[in-house]
């Protein structure tokens, strides 16, 4: 493996203060920056991304060939994987983010009051992201973006799996802000893999990281809800579920299903578990499961749904309320929407789940009670996603409920201010 | 004094997670309360308040007399003395806050995707919020019921020093509650004044709370900071500036100066520090500094200031970013509004920050670059108040960027969720 070399303590968080302080003085500016010169930061860098195209992959063949030495498995290096598609589609995503609206000064609300002050409240950046991720390296072009339109500068931490491709994509973000004659420090790139940066980075760098935003697997999360003395955008595991309700119409709930579990098995909008109401599953059970299966699924059941067909594995009792993240499925059988409700709440992570049925006051019930992020009705779960929900992109899904919840978007990395505005008053009293 | 018996470590972890998980269970009924029943504890409870108006005195003056012969000051005794009049108050708030419209199940945007999905975000309570407040007795009123209007559950720790005051009115709101069939664990009192209790609430009982709400002094402030492994709305001191410009109205300047600062100068929006502009100093340093002597206020100026009138004590370095909440006054010339706005950069604690000058871009220049939750142009700061903003009743003022900001009323006690309708739509690619 091609690593750099290890620092020293005293010398690391020398380098992630340094970061940290660059960091903010370059909030400072961009807090302030026009959304012309974003736009055509982020529009260099677009182009620079194409035109280094072959530069990129060279990069990323280092830790694709790093990891197979190390004897990872298919879909971890699936997700490391870059490709002149993917990189085309990645540089897409900032002309995307390019053309979005400037969240920053937008007014969210106005109003007078009745002795003549002017209130507005409006958008302002948040200040200093730290972004911790792990082995997608285009995660670096989408957050550095995302950030940056919404007037933040922004820290990332790569993944040590991934660390020559991120630096390549670094080099085109920061030649997009230089063309922009925007601080280079607004994106910057954790340049050591120690994963003491990370601790740092969770202590907050002195006062000058605002948020964290982490975004990977089960034990960075856990390491951040441990060690984060700054504010997170919590984001637990994706574990949906998808409800077929004894209401539901079979030729709308057996697409959806496979849909929901199939589509992409290891995005954290995938269904992880599928709940039928008892009093339908003579109609729905064995149909659900057989679609399952024939699709390629490995299906997990209780006793009622092993009798559904004979493929069918008996479920463990941690198989409910598990992130599978590949083509497995947990299948039980509730008694009607209340059960299920009773079942996401126990098992869920907050994150996406679906009814599927026709008779609405059991929709709203459970669009209602369900204490979730996202919340479908008759719509497939792998929708949970900041482009499909119209937000031009997202650095990920929050399953916490302060700031942001769900889909974290150019909107969401913002905070806002009131400005008042008088001829003269005092307050009285 | 008369203080409950202390309880040992084991018992009060014990007593404090009983705490947490009944308010848990509260707060997911009370997410599903109807507008009726929440109005209606609120309203009943402000009756109990009215007619238990002498019990309330009576603990009040135990309060007293204790504070009295800890030989405690008169601005801190203000704080702590209740009457007849203060109660009436406090009742008149849980009517209005009856009276606020439900934030719960608002609908924030709503818009449709081109293939036909609704997508809606609504307004979903936070969960348990944990209050933790000093002298004031009547806090124990105002944020239970701004907790319980937006379907949360809450946890109060009030100040040992009012600790029979607060028994007394949470005793009306759990009255208020009883009426309404409502579970009486939704507005939790925390039974001790051990301090080790408020180490328990910041690390978050288990994970019951999801927010802390610290309202009180800079040590209570800096020990949240310190200790709170869960997310807090920080309220860092009220160091509010007014800026006077070189193109201000005299006639305006004054009286709002003296307003800001004296109207009531125990309150986080009084202001601390008046900046007028070097150019504009012939005009309005000396009228500025008299009305303010004259008015009672003590005034500790730079040189400058000094000279525009004998009664002037020269400012040390601390007293520039210093909350007083007393009638004194920091006051330095500075050159322009840049300067002001880099003083305010400096010393300031992103609270809310004034500026006064007929000149629009000077003004806009100001309220777009000075980053406090508030920016005030020609009104006075004493303004930075939830009610004045029309919110009907705050928890208190959040200095912080994430989530709330400004005055914390019903709205920001709320988080939300997505809402997704289709017909059976799969996510295709």
């Amino acid at each position: 493996m091609n690593r750099p070399e290890p620092i020293d303590d005293a010398s690391l968080v020398a380098t992630m203060r340094a970061l940290g302080l660059g960091a903010k003085a370059a909030a400072r500016e961009l807090a302030l920056a026009s959304t012309g010169a974003k736009n055509a930061a982020l529009t260099a860098a677009a182009v620079a991304l194409r035109a280094a195209t072959p530069v990129i992959l060279a990069a990323n063949e280092k830790d694709i060939d790093a990891a197979k030495a190390r004897g990872v498995t298919g879909a971890f290096l699936d997700r490391l994987l870059l490709t002149e598609t993917r990189i085309a589609a990645t540089a897409d995503g900032l002309g995307a983010i390019a053309q979005l609206p400037d969240p920053v000064g937008a007014t969210m609300a106005a109003w007078d009051r009745p002795n003549g002050l002017q209130i507005e409240r409006v958008r302002v950046p948040l200040g200093v992201i730290g972004i911790i991720y792990e082995s997608r390296p285009n995660v670096t072009a989408d957050a550095g973006a995302l950030a940056l339109k919404a007037g933040n500068a922004c820290i990332l931490r790569g993944g040590s799996e991934s660390t020559h491709s991120s630096r390549a994509i670094h080099a085109c973000l920061v030649e997009g802000l230089r063309a922009a004659r925007l601080p280079q420090a607004a994106i910057s790139l954790v340049p050591t893999t120690d994963r003491a940066a990370v601790g740092e980075m969770l202590k907050g760098l002195d006062g000058a990281i605002d948020v964290i935003v982490p975004r990977g697997g089960r034990s960075l999360v856990e390491r951040v809800q441990t060690e984060a003395r700054v504010p997170v955008f919590a984001h637990l595991e994706g574990i949906c579920h998808v409800y077929v309700d004894k209401d539901a119409d079979l030729a709308r709930a057996v697409p959806l299903v496979v849909n929901a579990k199939m589509r992409r098995t290891g995005i954290c909008g995938a269904a992880e578990c599928l709940l039928v109401d008892a009093s339908g599953s003579q109609t729905f059970l064995a149909p659900l499961v057989t679609a399952l299966l024939d699709a390629g699924c490995e299906v997990r059941g209780d006793a009622a749904t092993q009798s559904a067909d004979a493929r069918v594995k008996a479920a463990g009792a941690d198989d409910y309320g598990k992130e599978f993240l590949d083509s497995i499925i947990a299948v039980k059988l509730v008694d009607g929407v209340d059960a299920a409700i009773a079942h996401i709440a126990r098992y869920g992570s907050q994150h996406t789940d679906c009814i599927v049925t026709e008779d609405q006051d059991t929709a709203d019930r459970f669009l209602r009670r369900v204490d979730s992020a996202i919340v479908l009705h008759n719509a497939s779960t792998q929708f949970a996603d900041g482009g499909e929900f119209g937000m031009g992109g997202e650095i990920g899904i929050a399953t916490g409920k302060m700031h942001a919840r769900g889909p974290v978007g150019v909107d969401q990395l913002t905070s806002f201010k009131y400005i008042v505005r008088g001829t003269g008053h005092v307050r009285p009293g």
